[in-house]
């Protein structure tokens, strides 16, 4: 197995501003997807407006672009002005792996 | 910030066998909780049955007693057989956090 990286992100939605969320959050996971370093996205938010996305990523490195992108960057602001009442965000090295297809 | 390690576990329900897997994935999750190490556990299911499960542990002695748990060995082995047309098993180590509250 590679090295490769986690970043989990968990949310609770306020109620505020539902169609500008939807649209850049849409945006932002096109945008991601393009970076140097990502490798893939999954994303899930239930009725209650409770979300986890876990991003992969090849390297530290690459988690801090993302993070410094500029278009990320007005979204974080948004996000914790206006979309989020709580988030966290936790960077994790992925130690070993299961899978069944 | 304390070492600590997340397990992420994304799996796919079939549809088969909906009220013994609602009965066992309850019990489980509260079992989890009762387990040495255990740290917490955030859970979400979208309506197309798929589903991202992280818990949080101490160690990675407590990830693997948790794994060996005969009850939970049980619902693996449903997991594969009947529950699940596709999971992943991510063992972590997290290396930084932010949270906003």
């Amino acid at each position: 197995m590679n090295t490769y990286y986690a970043v989990i992100f968990t949310s609770q939605r306020t109620e505020h501003d539902s169609e500008m969320y939807e649209r850049m959050s849409d945006k932002l996971e096109e945008l991601a997807k393009t970076q140097p370093g990502f490798i893939r996205l999954e994303s899930i938010r239930n009725n209650e407006g409770f979300g986890i996305t876990i991003s992969y990523w090849e390297s530290l490195e690459a988690i801090q672009n993302w993070k410094d992108n500029s278009t990320h960057q007005a979204a974080q602001q948004k996000g914790k002005e206006t979309w989020y009442s709580q988030y966290n965000v936790q960077i994790c090295k992925v130690l070993r792996e299961f899978n069944q297809n």
